[in-house]
């Protein structure tokens, strides 16, 4: 595969991930060049934010074309280190155009000190998920051991899904949230429900209810 | 009743509630697509945001017309799913002009572990309310279940008030705070009080006093 | 006396008033109406903010001229209803030139839970203080109760001060902070100071240390 | 050695600064005056903030040039009290090109209530540090007493690295967090990644974790 201009679509894409940057620096969720986020291109390509970059001064530039194998298709730019965490949700979701992995203090310490998973119930806002219209119901996110593996890390993550079925979100422990969605807009909305519920969690923890 | 065109005061209504949007939002009490907030027209008629839309990115297209069943007087939008909690206040309280509501941590994390309702007192912030004066009060905001069923809901909020008299606000668990006044504006100035006094009441709870 | 017009440095005045406002009410210490401001413009007159004005959006239409028994100088505006607060300090220290009244939460969980007066010690910040040139020192901060009867809350703070010696700055209950200095900008550092070193104080009491 | 007048580099380091200052008191590092920041212009000269300052209002007027001694070459401008805790490193380590001061309400209060040192293991976000490239390593932060004696102060942080060997960071008690780079935007880096470690080690020990 040869590498590509940007299309416009890809531009849209990137502009989308550039305002996302901006935003979750600001509420604390990518402290320095923690982060990375990614959005379907096509069948085989993604937009991706290149390795090492403040999210909060995102600019274009700071995005990058790669294939699902993690390749850069970008002449000159490496992209995130964790970008087979992000390729591997593609390929085993067609229907997934955004992947976003944020690195808030809640999910940090959450995954630090819960174990396996962690159960969220009860909350109005579960209902950001596709498929779920009611708060009666539970949603599991799964807590994976911190790797600097990125291959064996992310067999991990299909293991567990091929045993226990689809999952909307999981946290690496000391490390953040991974959520996916159809879309970017999506993706980011499904970030600011579960950042603010694992806020919440932290909030019961605290109050020892 | 037809469909009527937004009249100038309509305008003003709908651009108040942009305004609130943006600055609960950027404070964190309307994550995702969470929150909606309604102004009245005149007696039969709201201004209300419309179903799913982000509250930190709303425009006037993002507010739209409805009549007090709930229904949509603005072709081809679907007004809030939680209009009729609106509507039941304009319905039951002639003088309200605004109804704003609001998904903070601190409202959902009390609503999920206080029973039954929250006593606020001795706080200066009680004069916020119309017809408090003094510290030296108190004000109760019962809690009520969650309920995907907006009939029932608003039934069980008009049966308590029948019951107990008229109240300034109240929650619903999981879920997050409904508050009203006379107009948008004081609305909003209580919205302000209220998510302070909450979380006061999660800091002392915390700190086990 | 007769209403005077705004001199120059009464504008200077009011826009310093206007611009903590924003800044203050961004951090939350200010809550709806919440809080007001003052700066001396001459031996006899200070400059304060209206009352009831929100301090998030303050003009330069929201602050007026008082004299020192509180009594309005801007025909059709109405002082704060606190101004009494501010103008028992001014007469009683000829050479203060501002007091700030913020109303944050953790002024206002502290002074509900402490008893007395707060001890602040062993803080780097506390040489924000005239006379203080070491974190070596202690600085006690004396807890009111809260009084809608301004003559007689002041007259309790002049007590203190007469029995206990001079102070920084006091709270009350349930209520918020006071502080004042030679001039509005230093009143605004020791504001930024006071109100740090109060959110440490919770935080430690959070930590059980 | 005589005045020079800032070059080139001193102004990018200049702006570097302030840029610094103006972020860090948004997110509440460095209240009222505190903090302080330098950049190296050359081998023996360094830009620093000057003392009293409010950091998120500097200004290139707020920056100066300064010696490796700590005396001022900007005349009529007093450098940081704690200039020689900057210039201590920069004489230590050749190759550092900035160093920041911040006094958040972690650094305070943690530094207040730990003993000896603070010890930070598991995160992801230890590889901001040249160096770590896992999150499978431990980085001590050794605190010490808060001193006004910067000459002492500085000689116990040289003695301290003399016996136990390099560190990135170090704590002074109630006072806040000192970190050191190659140059000013990877030390503003370290002090993102730093404060949202201790941030999180506070939740851990509110959490009882």
């Amino acid at each position: 595969m040869t590498p590509v201009d940007p299309s416009t679509d890809y531009s849209a894409q990137a502009q989308a991930l550039v305002e996302l940057g901006h935003e979750f620096h600001a509420r604390g969720w990518v402290p320095a060049t923690s982060g990375n986020f990614s959005a379907r291109v096509d069948a085989g390509r993604i937009a991706i934010t290149v390795s090492g970059r403040h999210k909060g001064k995102l600019t274009p530039d700071d995005i990058m074309l790669a294939d699902l194998d993690g390749n850069s298709l970008s002449p000159g730019k490496r992209p995130s280190a964790e970008t087979l965490l992000h390729t591997a949700l593609y390929r085993l979701y067609p229907e997934v155009g955004g992947v976003l992995h944020t690195h808030s203090q809640a999910s940090t310490v959450l995954s630090q000190t819960a174990a396996g998973w962690l159960m969220l119930q009860g909350y109005e806002l579960l209902k950001i998920f596709e498929g779920i219209d009611t708060h009666e119901t539970h949603v599991r996110i799964p807590i994976f051991p911190n790797d600097q593996d990125m291959t064996r890390l992310s067999t991990k993550v299909n293991d567990w899904i091929a045993e226990h079925g689809a999952i909307h979100a999981y946290l690496i422990a000391g490390h953040g949230l991974y959520t996916w969605a159809r879309d970017v807009r999506q993706a980011g909305l499904q970030v600011e429900a579960l950042e603010f519920m694992l806020e919440c969690e932290l909030l019961r923890r605290r109050t020892g209810s």
